[in-house]
């Protein structure tokens, strides 16, 4: 079952109501501040008339936050996510104040809308660099101030979050910790948009009740950003889903973007894959530049030249309205 | 090794290095009519002198045919594909003649260049409807003759190659047969450009191999065509692997179009995909269309209605100059 | 619907229920000698009637000569195929009539059951070795006359299924072809039993209706071979799924084998393999060897040496005699 | 570069060679207590002379400590694994502490070695049962010291390592995890041997460094266990990868545990693939078992009956025996 709680719910409501439902012979758990979940075999009797309780509903088999009709505009900083086609850009990793600042400058004059960069990096070697962490944060920080583009960045660790949410617009969850489930609940409570990368084998049910569990826990905004599975090709290092984006966009209410550096991990295919992603009507794409890609301490082989990004932004807005006009006479 | 030789070998000349390759040791293996293949350890002196034999090379690693720098234009009736961007159009299973004259008509009427049909269908059960066969074949000649358009249709077995030779303007090459080696010999020898769909879970490495087969048994053009592969993911038939679309046209001189219907099972997701298609680069893409989908023989979930195409068309089109226009400026 | 017809129907008979089903509307289909599947919307009613028909139910959803309740053993020369554990082995391709004869004495003496070897072999590339083709089989004839030894061996084209019947005592589907349906059928009406491998992306589903296809067309017997499933892990040539084993056998009437040498490409994983098999209730494996496997023109790294052989066979068989004991005793 | 300092290195110098190592333009970044990576572009010189350095090395592109000659015995209380074949049984989830204590009796009665069972449940839909938490960690240690068993449990968030480490015995990371790098790092430093679960998508490469992270920080020991990758196969839960057995055996000094509930989770088919994980040459196998599997708050199809159990487990040891026979004579 599950206790829908008042809004205002008072911290000696809450627990009279916790005590309750385990003196019934429940296990309950809160999902965020107004709802609690009763598993087990308990009694009902009662705990619908204690004060604070709205209501008391089945518990869910599908998502629900993520399917209420309305879609769901998110704004980070001034720029809002699904009202318009975004260019989110940046280094892989952060790894000098300078070079961020550069491409920083690079991606606003490029008519990106979004700086994107990793201070703490997840590596499958732990002989590898694991980026900059604070530090780094505090470089994106100034380079979003300096250049006006609201920040996202990914957090790794529960005891991160509170840290990263002070230096960036946006929280992002990354691909191998879609299913980190202490992660998904701690974002979703530090108040900030949180875009949220597919699980590199998970599918688009799974996908959607990550987000789900942001969303109970109160974060102002998903996103989803496609970025690629596993598959046998070997010439890729993954295999971008593209369909997904449809997919996700009939299902959901929820914006999706796509990465299609990470999806690829080749540069020359990056392009023509934001090309494609607009054209199937994402809201966005995440794009990995680098003015010295042969010396990027990660991912060096999929950025993208700064030099080229205004052309291809300007090609992307272009595609994007081709393709809202074409959906919305449909 | 690998024995060139003359565009005008005698059948006399030919059997003469077959009988000498195996007098030395070696066995012979022809690649269409100008190249044979030495498998095993023999002695290669006196070989090389043989009439009709230009030289003599190793054996290749790689493809070499479809890596040859000039871009493959294909021929198909009328139409060119490799040098704008083209649809084909028309019903899974070729059902019914008047219905299938309908369809060739819609597709005519919306600007489609290709008439796609299936008169041997292959199907998971052995209850299921395998197609018309060479009735199929005749309905199809028939519509390609009433609107002008070629007709491409599916060959399942080496037997069926020379009278779908005669029918159809291109053969078509199923995702299941693929690696049906045979098969793909036979259709080589017809002289008909072939549209190969990769494998459910073929390698781009195997997929460019396999239209390697093709083309070295002499035919007039092979086009890829990308149709999805099977990975985890249950609610979609298939993975559509666009980022195939540019490496495929990087790493070969083929054309590449999409099928979106079966790669996607889903009719809804068709529109966007082809979208995705053009934006991604593909020189073409090929929908399955039904005026009552509810009624298919065959997957009626994936077939467009054909009023929806011409806006469809005109569509990809736009989309598609975009996609060339920024390729080029690259 | 689906016709059943008395098993000593004449060909006049079947003309005429033939001519019946086309006037009442339908697409006749004929399964093997005794079934007629109709297609399409057609009138049903004088069909009953007509000589030669028993009845006539509904198309099945599902497989059903695989489903009948009696397991189904499967002769081959003078081995039975799931009553016991048996062991084929033999090199991947037919490379000399010389070596065959001694890997044949050799896998006789090691308590081999059949001898397998390819004479047609389905390769990636064009320039590849392709087997010996009909020299390949005689020799595979008299290594099995050699050494009593019954033969299986690759077919890959339906106009050489005659020839390899008389040659062979079983004939095997290879995973490229599972979905060759012209090939199913073909080899259905060979009038010998058939090895069919799992296809390198099939569902256990597609797998079961591949055998329903050769089983309607009246062969003697089918035996399942699973063989490895594609999957995004590069050290290993497949994913050997041995879940599927219980699985098979749970679901169906037929015989489940092995073969540990495709499915890891890797010589050292193959003897733990084989031995995993036969803990999982495998009817047998197929063991590629080779007594110089560096020197293999095809698939030399995942060959086993003959000198190893003995021995394994013998702990095989203790394996599987212990897990027997267990199956029965729950 | 990689740093190695000395076993009984003070803070003080510690910190030194932390200061000097950035004064000389490096990131370092601390691998456990007695080895410091340095990325970035630095000069070396004088880092080697600083008090507590043994000797600077190269940074490894394999794992390291993996890869070292001697295998790794890890003792869980009093059980080792890698020197026989134990059987860990338990219920998925904790859900009472009577329950849990009859299963615990159950299996120590049907001779298995290690009592299982999952105090932190990581679950798609947030709004399922998430585990008794804390509560289901002191039933565990109850359950473990009234039966003698030793006791493994997952933990999902760095924050409740320390707590989960004073109840159990031995650490799970689950396969949602894996990639979950800061746990994996606090899991490193409790002192507890670890279970490391593959993760659905990870291949054997990404595995074996996931174990590298744990050791580094030194923990007592890490046991691999696979437990099935997604595939495309419906059926099945997942693709059990039993070849990873012996390929894990081969390539690194860890012992390999597989769990065939999780894999296939489907009840009939655990038991045969137990069988096969020790013909494989497993070091072990995880079984989930309930008393009233359709009545489990999670995952009961999976689970199998205890009164199943002893006469599995002493199948289970003799066909382990053969195999290590078989093993050691090669």
């Amino acid at each position: 079952m599950l206790i829908f709680c008042r809004q205002d719910l008072t911290e000696n409501e809450r627990g009279a109501i916790l005590d309750a439902a385990r003196a019934a012979g429940f296990e309950p758990l809160e999902l965020g501040s107004t709802r609690i979940a009763l598993h087990g075999e308990g009694e009902r009797a009662g705990l619908e008339a204690l004060p604070g309780v709205l209501r008391i509903g089945a518990l869910p088999d599908t998502p629900v936050l993520v399917n209420e009709p309305d879609r769901r505009v998110v704004r980070v900083g001034p720029v809002e996510i699904g009202t318009g086609f975004i260019v989110a850009a940046g280094p892989c990793a952060v790894e000098d104040r300078q070079r961020l600042l550069d491409l920083a400058h690079a991606a606003k004059a490029a008519g990106c809308d979004i700086l994107r960069g990793g201070a703490y990096k997840p590596r499958t070697s732990p002989y590898s660099f694991r980026g900059l962490g604070d530090k780094g944060l505090e470089y994106l920080k100034a380079a979003g101030e300096a250049t006006g583009l609201p920040v996202v960045t990914e957090v790794l660790d529960p005891r991160d979050v509170a840290v990263a949410a002070e230096h960036a617009d946006m929280l992002q969850i990354g691909t191998r910790n879609m299913m980190n489930y202490s992660l998904l609940v701690e974002v979703g409570r530090a108040d900030r948009p949180v875009l949220l990368k597919r699980g590199m084998a998970a599918t688009l049910a799974e996908f959607v009740f990550a987000a789900e569990y942001i969303l109970l826990e109160g974060a102002p905004g998903v996103v989803l950003c496609e970025r690629g599975i596993r598959s046998p090709e070997p010439s890729m290092r993954n295999t971008l889903d593209l369909a997904a984006v449809p997919a996700l966009r009939h299902q959901t209410n929820l914006s999706v973007i796509v990465d299609p550096s990470h999806a690829t991990g080749r540069r020359e295919l990056v392009p023509p894959m934001t090309r494609a992603a607009a054209a199937a009507g994402a809201d966005g794409v995440m794009i990995e530049i680098h003015d010295a890609p042969d010396q990027a301490l990660c991912d060096g082989k999929q950025a993208v030249h700064p030099d080229r990004l205004a052309a291809l932004v300007e090609n992307l807005r272009k595609i994007a309205a081709l393709a809202a006009e074409a959906e919305e006479s449909q």
